[in-house]
């Protein structure tokens, strides 16, 4: 298997980028991967490994570039090399820790959108406090504007990828709605219901924000501003009770002192609210798979979200989104 | 001044209502509260003090009915018969730890909608880490689908509160949103953003979910349906934490011993996340001041409520809302 890597994507490009592809390849000798970026820099990372091929290019898009923007404009960005690589048939996945805007533009360029799926979805895998397992969010935040139609696409994408990735029989899929019961929620959460309620998924209901951290969905289902809303509340609210918890003690040598101690307590459950370390997000719906990594990846970030694209590739997933989607639709037709 | 209280709403209805009515009185000889519900009950818990009235009626709505038919067949209900004194001019506002919905129902078919005003908000206070000042969010959950216009109301309505009840100079409105920058979001919150712009408060643009806690705005505004989802995630990330923080204190002698030294200072933190503790949440946009306060009320609780609904009545709210939508619509009307 051949993955295509944008090598200058990330806040720790190009370094940690190619130390978690070396590793990658060490450790599966049917992997071999492209980095695509300033050759100059990447090549002594590479300990000149067979399987570490370099395509090399001046050029990169930055976190802070208007996506459509710098898309157009930097036709030789690492990114935009990497997308095509898979367009033409060298590579079979691509991975960037880079611009999540610019790479969901650069992907519909590129490769465009699976058939029979409206707009694609960005879906990462957040937290939860009991099993740690997690959860697969979509839309996180790539579709502003979502109909009732493209939220049941995102329920079949997630619970395809959470059955055949992660290996959990029959998913449990969930939409995001202010109550439990049905009929709650707005015109298009209302709508979506209906639509989840009679799919091929295992469909348990509405879910409420409350709830999202206690794991009782492995996919949850919102449009994208509703989804990215909540995505960087999580975030939010705990890393801000993080704070308040270490300002709390430092307020006296006694509680500075308890700090010391409790600290390494505290340290698992910020790392668990770092949602970064749950693997990278995928970009569901297009006709190729690709994986954005966190833009603060390490090494080992990046060999998960490796690893994320290997079984990616291998249980097909692309196809089987595909097929199920066109099945679904034409017994509607019928 | 009079009030109105539904004395049977809430989960420990009547006895904290009743207590906390008691305490109000004493402690202000201009107020005297109506207290409306079940006389048997009532009386004993007043001391016969005369400025507490009671209207005696046996029924009542319950948390769990559904608002809508409730109001409807439950003619007698405490919280109806109270907003009906407000509606015939006997008192000059509400206060219910009742259901919500059933409390927002009533008083539009009770009292009604400011004039200029077309859908009602529901807004509560919520906690910021640093200050403690807390900000105010609405629509928490009252209108689902909103428009632009609405969400513009809204931020009027907060404004003028916060600033008037709070005493706040100019309080910092801002706008729910994915993004910081001018031209993120979807179809409602770009719109809203542009007539934000330009309305008489001091507009400072978007906030994302991530910032609410570290209190960057005084009013933060958002659809009802985009509100309850992030109320109710704040609310749910906390308590997930700490039941999380407390879980990683009892893996061992040593974290349950660290744990015991640890809780007295986590114990601040829960309850700055209880945002029941920031007095009531008003139903604004109805033609009379409405306090929702929270249904697990003490009678502590209840007293912030009556304070928060004496200097509602005294600002003259609803009149200095009605009057600056009136004006504001005016202007665009020339």
């Amino acid at each position: 298997m051949k993955l295509a890597m944008d090598a200058m994507g990330g806040d720790h490009a190009p370094d940690e980028i190619v130390k978690g592809a070396l590793q990658a390849v060490k450790m599966d000798e049917d992997l071999s991967i492209l980095l695509v970026g300033d050759e100059k820099r990447i090549k002594p990372l590479t300990e000149n490994h067979p399987r570490l091929e370099i395509l090399h290019t001046d050029e990169k898009i930055e976190s802070t570039d208007q996506p459509t923007k710098a898309v157009r404009k930097k036709k030789r960005a690492s990114m935009v090399l990497a997308i095509n690589e898979v367009k033409e048939g060298r590579a079979q996945a691509i991975i960037s820790a880079g611009n999540t805007g610019a790479l969901m533009t650069a992907g519909l360029f590129g490769v465009g959108r699976i058939k029979g799926i409206d707009r694609p979805a960005l879906a990462p895998t957040l937290p939860t406090i009991h099993q740690g397992k997690g959860f697969l969010l979509l839309d996180a935040g790539s579709n502003m504007d979502a109909k009732p139609e493209q939220l049941l696409q995102y329920a079949i994408m997630g619970s395809i990828y959470v059955e055949k990735v992660l290996g959990l029989k029959q998913p449990k899929v969930a939409l995001l709605n202010v109550g439990e019961e049905e009929g709650k929620g707005n015109d298009l959460s209302k709508q979506a219901y209906d639509l989840m309620g009679n799919a091929p998924i295992h469909f348990i209901g509405n879910v409420e924000s409350r709830d999202l951290l206690e794991g009782v969905a492995d996919v949850v289902v919102a449009d994208g501003f509703s989804g990215n809303l909540v995505l960087k509340n999580i975030e939010g609210v705990g890393m801000s009770l993080m704070s308040l918890i270490k300002k709390e003690m430092t307020r006296s040598l006694y509680a500075k002192l308890l700090g010391l101690l409790v600290y390494p307590k505290l340290k698992g459950i910020r790392k668990l609210m770092d949602y970064s370390s749950y693997g990278g997000a995928c970009l569901f719906g297009l006709a190729a798979p690709i994986i954005k990594a966190h833009g603060s990846s390490n090494s080992t970030a990046i060999v998960s979200a490796i690893d994320q694209a290997k079984i990616f590739v291998k249980q097909d997933i692309v196809q089987t989104i595909q097929k199920t989607v066109l099945e679904m639709n034409d017994k509607e037709t019928k």
